[in-house]
């Protein structure tokens, strides 16, 4: 089977809202007037992204996933994926399962996939290409957190890396279904100063919103959303998975007062949490219950060892 | 050294034409008014598209290169793109040699490096995606070639195949430093009836088109452009190297006769050469000097063994 022939049988569903889609040289889009184009890539490498064994449907799904994530991070509304799949050999369950996933979560998303390329690779390998749109001048940086701001997170944190240690635990579905905060980042639009998505940990992924803003945090420990699961451990392995832990693909945004309590009147039924407040001190610092806590943490690093 | 070290060290030059760039979860891009968008993904795999021991600048060149090559094969003008490292190890001089071929294939091209993505995986693989704007309903495709268009084809088409097979030859430079026909691309707008780039071979490339067209071709082998090494080969080995060697990123196109008077006119200085015409029977047809010649062609195929 020809790599034409992989594209025709699994990655031809009929995309929305383009003019020239899959199985030309590229794709063409009409962007939407006044809209400004919003666009990521991200990698899933097997063995180090998911676990080598992770069904196939969930590999799909995640490799979306993960990507429509860092729209929803800009506030932007996610529009289209491209797909770069290398794999070792064809295996007809595999795709059939992966190609099911991306399918499955490019719809519940509302997203299509418009081009990708297919490549034999010793590993396998997963890029994805997400574009989004978003209004001029309003996507949501990581550099725009003031003094002042209530730092805020979407659902809970630390179930995925929970999930790694403890295979077949309930939580497995949040590692390997994350479900991208999209409409959340949507919402929040206008209301944001700053915005990002918590793939490699908590506190790290703040401290990029720190770094970029030019200034400091400070965070109640008692306030991190938790799982169930994950409450009933030992409050430092509690911490521990919700600030180090990778893979939650939740939200972590910054805002005023004022803008948080729009954002609960205009939409009741967000599930947010206030985990703490900027500070003007460039510093990341955690309390419990009012008490400093000093934390020696590590988020996840690719190429940490060396 | 972290994922965020290798970005901030080899991949943060400023990019042009961008609201957020490198160093946020998404870049943000102001469309051209009255444009449509063009995007395209290619991977290279390390030891199957390029030798294993490939220059680093010829890795980084190459990976844009093929990219725009897939822009320039649409009519559109390249933008910008986005790049998916993943690497076996941090290696700085091979980090500094790929960035900086990369860089120049950027510069050369008048496109930014506007986000992407580096992890660390088992085998060298690099996906680029690259962007590029059109006038609405003017981007060329496959499916639109007409009977009794010419066919043409840019440059010289079997030499990066015949340096696959000659390292160290000279014409090795052809296929280290493809050179996307992007001018050429953007004169074909208005005047191209359909176009491809030729990656797997210009036989086979050229199928796509009458496939997507629902046509034929009779292509005169006596026409074909060839360098002089590959003149000096049989006539069979000719054919060979310029009907299915992969890796030209030669433009072939189609179009009237009076549209190619005008490309000739306009632009006295194109490399391109005739090789034949569209016919409806839906055959690929070769003649030489006037005769039939009947040839086994296969293009290259990923996962053709299989």
């Amino acid at each position: 089977m020809a790599e034409f022939s992989i594209i025709e049988t699994y990655f031809n569903r009929q995309p929305h809202a383009v003019d020239v889609g899959i199985g030309d040289d590229s794709a063409v889009i009409q962007p939407p007037s006044q809209q400004q184009l919003v666009i990521c890539t991200d990698t899933l490498i097997s063995g180090r992204h998911f676990p080598t064994d992770t069904a196939a449907h969930a590999v799909g799904w995640k490799s979306v996933a993960v990507n429509l994530s860092d729209i929803a991070a800009m506030a932007a509304t996610p529009h289209s994926i491209l797909l770069a799949l290398s794999l070792p050999s064809i295996d007809h369950a595999w795709l059939q399962g992966f190609s099911d996933g991306l399918y499955a979560c490019c719809e519940h998303y509302g997203v299509s996939l418009i081009g990708g390329d297919t490549t034999q690779s010793p590993h396998l390998t997963i890029s994805v290409t997400a574009l989004g749109w978003v209004a001029p001048q309003t996507a949501v940086t990581r550099s725009n957190a003031q003094v002042g701001d209530l730092i805020v997170v979407s659902g809970t944190v630390g179930d995925a890396a929970f999930a790694l240690q403890h295979l077949g635990d309930p939580l497995q579905q949040r590692l390997d279904y994350p479900t991208p905060r999209c409409v959340l980042g949507q919402q929040l639009n206008g209301l944001a100063h700053s915005m990002i998505d918590i793939s490699d940990g908590l506190a790290q992924d703040l401290q990029h919103i720190l770094t970029a803003s030019h200034c400091g945090a400070c965070i109640e420990l008692s306030q991190l959303p938790l799982s169930t699961r994950v409450q009933a451990l030992p409050l430092v392995e509690q911490w521990q998975y919700a600030l180090t832990g990778g893979d939650d693909y939740e939200l972590c945004f910054t805002l005023s007062k004022e803008n948080y309590q729009k954002l609960l009147q205009r939409h009741p039924d967000v599930q947010t949490t206030v985990i703490g407040q900027i500070i003007a001190q460039p510093q990341l610092q955690f309390m419990y219950q009012g008490q400093a806590q000093s934390l020696k943490l590590n988020g996840y690093q690719h190429f940490a060892s060396e």
